[in-house]
Order: C-alpha cells, then sequence, then structure tokens
C-alpha cells in the first residue's frame, strides 16, 4: 500500500492527458512507469490500447559483433531524411553487471538523440528474459501509441529467448556477418525461423558472398520442409512462448508465403541501406495484404495476457505471500531430505491460491 | 485421468527397483518419465533425492562452433580412459526444426556410446527456455543418482537462457574459439559471470594467445568490479532465475574466491585435454573446501521449488482449466478493443484459483 501512496491514480489521469499532448518527457515518463510495473501502470496501458498499431516495429537481432548498432543507426538517419519519426529501443537481456552497448554506440546514438524526430530507450535486463519480453512489448506499445512511425527494436544475441524479444515486431531482421561462423550454425540457432528479412552486414569482408548465396539455399531448402511440417512458421507462434504446457492456439488460415529476403550492407559507410529499408517497407506491405499483420497481432493479443496472468501470479506468489520466505524457512527440511522440493512446492501454491489479491489494479 | 492410467503409480516402484539395481534400461526409462513430465514422475524424483550429489556435473557452453561436442567426446575418452563412468546430456534451447547436433558430432557421439561406461542423452527444445532448464535439472538428478563419476552438460548457444541451462551444473565452463568476435563481445554476453572456467579452443589458429591474454585482464578487472558491486557472483544466483519479481535470498556468507582459469586446447588431438581435467578437478575441490558446494546446492533446491511452482501453476491454467480456449473465446472483444488482455488475464486467473488441482501426484 505504501508503493501505491507514492504514485496515486490521479497522476496517470494527468500523465495521459500530458502524453496526449505529444510532450516528450511524459512519453518518458511513461515508459518508466510501465518499464518498473509502478501502481497505474496497467490502468494507462489500457488507456492506449486504442492508438496501437501505427508503428511499424522493426526487431533487429544478430551475433555479438555484427552491427546491430550501426544498422540501427543508419536506419534512423535514412528514416529522418524521409521526415519519419523514429524511436529505438535498445534490449540488452545479457548482464545486468556489464550489460549495455559499446561507448562507440553510445557515443552514435547520443549525437542522433540530439534530433527532435528521434527518440532512444534502452532497456536492462530485468533478470528475466520472459518478464523482458513483456516489458519490451509493453513499452513498444507505449512508443506506438505515441505516434512514431518507426520503431526499431534492437536485440542483443541469438537464442530462443532474444527471439522472444523481437516477438514484439511485425518485422524481424537478423543481422549476420561473414565470420559469423557457417551458414548450418546459424539454421542452428534457430534464426531461420524467425527472420523475415537477413542481412549480411559488412559485405566488404571475404565470405560475404558466399555466406548470402549458402543462405538463400538453405532458406529454400526450409520452405520446403516448412511447408511440409510446420504450418504456421512466420512471426510469434504460441507453440514457441514461455508456458511449457500451453497448446497452440486453434490453426489459423495459412498466410500466403513470404520469401525473406538475403541482403548485404555495409553499414559503416551506408551501403544497401536504401535497399534494407525498401525491404523493410515490401514487407510491411505484405503483412498488411496476406492477412499476416492481424495474425500477428491476435498472437500478440494472445501472448499479452499469458504473460500478464503469470506476472500477476508470480507478483501474488514472491511479493504478496513473500514466498521466498517459506523456502528460506524449509530450507534445512531440504537439505536434509526430509522434505522434497516437490511437496514444498504443492504447500507453497496451496497457499498462493487461499491468498486475496492484493494488487488490485 | 486417461494418461494416468497409461503408466499407474504401480511401475514406479517396480521401475525404481530397476533403476536401483542399475540396469541401463531403467535409466533410459526413468530419463523419459521424469522429461515428458508423465503420472509417477514426482514420485520417482522424490526417491532419488537422496543419491543425489554423487557426480560432477559439468556444464559446457559456449557460442556455436566453437567446438562443444568435440570438447565433450575428448573429455569423455579422458575420463574413460581413468575408468570413470561418464553421462553426456546434451541440450539444444533452439530451433524444434532444425535442432541437434551436426551429423559429424552425432557420428562421434555414438561411437562413444557403445562403450558401456558411457551414456549419453539429448534433450531437444520444449518450445519453452525455463521448461529446459527445469527439465535439464530433473533429467540430470536421475542420472546423477543411477551413480555416474561425472555428468557432461552440453549447451548450445551463449545468451541467458542457455546459462540458465547450466545452471544444473557444478562447474560451468564456457568455450571460446579466437573467432568468437573480440573478448569486448564476449563480456557483453554476460560469459564472464556464468564462467568458472574459460577455454580457448581451437587454439592453433591465429589470435588464440591474445584472445587468451584479453580474457584473463578482463576477468581480473571483473574480480575486481565484483566485488565491489556484486557480493555472490558464483553459480546459480537467484536474483538471474525465471521469476521477475522474486527478490534474492538472504545473504549468504561470502565464499573464497575462485579466479576462473583461461585455458587453451585444440579439442580435435586432445591438445590441452589433460590440463582442462585438471582445472576441472581443482573447481571441485574448491567447491568443497570453500563451502561454496553447499551454496550452490541450497540455491539448486529453492530454485527446483521454484520451478515447480510455476510448473503446477501452469499446469492447471492451461491444461486444466483450457485457458487458452478462453483467450481464443475472447479474442473477438480483444481484437475491438472492448476488452483489454489486463482485464482478461485478471478473470483467468480469478478462475484458476477457484479450480481443484486435479495433479494430486
Amino acid at each position: 500500500m505504501v508503493q501505491r501512496m507514492g504514485a496515486p491514480r490521479a497522476d496517470i489521469e494527468a500523465l495521459h492527458r500530458d502524453f496526449a499532448a505529444g510532450r516528450k518527457v511524459a512519453l518518458s515518463r511513461a515508459i518508466s512507469l510501465v518499464e518498473n510495473e509502478q501502481p497505474g501502470f496497467r490502468e494507462l496501458l489500457r488507456r492506449l490500447l486504442p492508438l496501437l498499431g501505427r508503428a511499424h516495429r522493426i526487431g533487429i537481432t544478430g551475433p555479438p559483433g555484427a552491427g546491430k548498432s550501426t544498422i540501427c543507426s543508419a536506419l534512423v538517419r535514412f528514416y529522418r531524411e524521409r521526415g519519419e519519426k523514429v524511436a529505438v529501443v535498445a534490449v540488452d537481456p545479457t548482464s545486468p553487471f556489464t550489460g549495455g552497448a559499446l561507448l562507440g554506440d553510445r557515443i552514435r546514438m547520443n549525437e542522433l538523440s540530439l534530433d527532435p524526430g528521434v527518440f532512444i530507450r534502452s532497456m536492462a535486463s530485468r533478470g528475466s528474459v520472459g518478464g523482458l519480453a513483456l516489458a519490451t512489448g509493453e513499452v513498444t506499445d507505449v512508443i506506438d501509441a505515441f505516434g512514431f512511425d518507426r520503431i526499431l527494436i534492437e536485440t542483443m544475441g541469438v537464442g530462443q529467448s532474444e527471439l522472444d524479444v523481437t516477438a514484439a515486431a511485425d518485422t524481424t531482421v537478423v543481422l549476420l556477418v561473414p565470420e559469423s561462423g557457417d551458414s548450418i550454425q546459424a539454421m542452428k540457432a534457430g534464426l531461420l525461423e524467425a527472420a523475415d528479412l537477413f542481412v549480411v552486414n559488412k559485405a566488404d569482408r571475404p565470405g560475404a558472398e558466399r555466406m548470402a548465396r549458402e543462405l538463400s539455399m538453405m532458406l529454400h531448402l526450409r520452405m520446403g520442409k516448412t511447408l511440409r511440417n510446420v504450418p504456421a512458421h512466420h512471426g510469434v507462434d504460441l507453440r514457441r512462448v514461455q508456458a511449457p504446457a500451453a497448446p497452440p492456439l486453434r490453426e489459423d488460415a495459412k498466410p500466403a508465403s513470404w520469401d525473406p529476403p538475403v541482403l548485404q550492407t555495409v553499414a559503416e559507410t551506408g551501403r544497401g541501406i536504401p535497399e534494407l529499408a525498401q525491404s523493410l517497407d515490401a514487407h510491411r506491405s505484405w503483412l498488411d495484404t496476406s492477412g499476416e499483420r492481424q495474425r500477428r497481432r491476435r498472437n500478440r493479443l494472445a501472448e499479452r495476457v499469458r504473460d500478464e496472468v503469470e506476472r500477476r501470479f508470480r507478483h501474488r506468489l514472491w511479493k504478496d505471500l513473500q514466498a521466498l520466505d517459506l523456502i528460506e524457512d524449509a530450507m534445512p527440511q531440504l537439505e536434509q531430505g526430509s522434505m522434497s522440493p516437490y511437496d514444498l512446492a504443492r504447500t507453497i501454491l496451496q497457499r498462493a491460491n487461499a491468498a486475496p489479491e492484493s494488487d488490485a489494479d
């Protein structure tokens, strides 16, 4: 309740008013509210729901060193020259100690952020990739509602969890460099299934041409395989989300297919950036005409419900019930083996069920 | 209930008897039972609890192409020559479509598995990294209880989620190759915090010496930083586990420090493998003498309780309550915006609380 007093509901009204008036300071405050799950954040998100879906959300992911920040900067400059308003959400799901962009990236980004048509926000790890994906989705919603034309979501890494973060995107770009290892390894990392576009960056280095060719070949192989085995392979697939026991949504009609192109860029010099922007637009058009945009939106809504159910449950468990104390208190019995983790878990869950929900937001 | 009839509780007794008698077919069956969460799996795990903690659990992770499988094979051969029994758990948290080891790795592993003192098990993605980490921990428990001396847990990738999987390990080895990108990028990936040992593999390639030196330097920088800012930086740290809202366990006494060594190997030829095995033993000794083993075991127990609480909750939500149907039914209202995901989530959670727990296991 102390928490609630710190930011009473009345603030949300004022914040929303400033936000709707296009004040950037309100945008920043709204994002912080949502990112930190402060009281009233759900109320704010509810109010913003009708404003969603105008921005083109572009996820950019790839292994460390592939040049994600450089590509982002180049795209920002490109879109700004066309007069579009651009936001960047930089997500680093890795180390809470060392995390964040390299110094050079930071400086470059800082320069861009002097432009009033550019908004840049970093999101640090919240100790949980699942939580980070949810927070990224909600922060992106806030930015979308504010009225940006493009939102670039830059995520570090190539694992499943990083791909989950890009689930907030309409269009996912996977960045590789000639040295990323051979294409078979890229395939192993599950990237083929996630990407709407591939970019071989640093294409002035040796091996770029070959890598692009190999990727294209594997994509064709995959398409054949996919059509046989895996009906819904684009975008957010509920079979891949967090809850392990959850079955997929009823099968939607298959969208008209999209062949992920493989582009080559040298982001440092700007080579290939116009072509990349063109491909991004082509993908956005395809989303609209194929009905895929609507399908992805449905998946995102369903995902949001699921994430929110789990967040509420976790909040009740660890905050309201202080379940960690129950575990600590039982630690001697757990260590002696006189109580199993499975029995203690059942007890905790029973108590969680009985507890009333304090969080009435 | 149909599920329950397929494997009645009586089977667990028989299975446990065969398992205790050292029959490998019982080991395989026990693993499948646990991995697939079939009825009785908790009962089996409870029975095995007193047998845990004998094996040295060695996690091996690193970026694609670093040679994880080759290092594993080399270590298996090394330990077998010393007469130790070795198990390998190969975890691939990536693509459910393309997943699994490369053909060459498979063949090498198949050859090893002809040796009766070797046991190899692959774990595929379960559509969820969180679920995979839990399953990996439980499967490793089963193998430990069976009586292996070493369990190598090989995981693909460098993301946080892959590190979660290695949380099942006593000792975590992070593998890099000279081409892994510069050390700053390695640091960015959060590897420095997770590793007990670093191995620069393919050390006959150019740049190995430099990379090892840089890593060592950064480790020293980190140690300084760590001692100031981050009290518990080794092993499973509850601040990094799934539940975003969970506070850390009360601070334990700080363990005597361990300086992660940086080794160089050429796994293909076996160069550096004896030194690696020696370092692994040194770390195991340190775990015992420093009290760190006990601390990690406590963390693992607490983690297991938390994972189990969430698994039970999810099971009730998605299986018992069929909550996905509720989401589907509400999709028109969600799409129109006449209902927010947040309201629907609250409704679902209220119904989940009211539902009785069917899973009495």
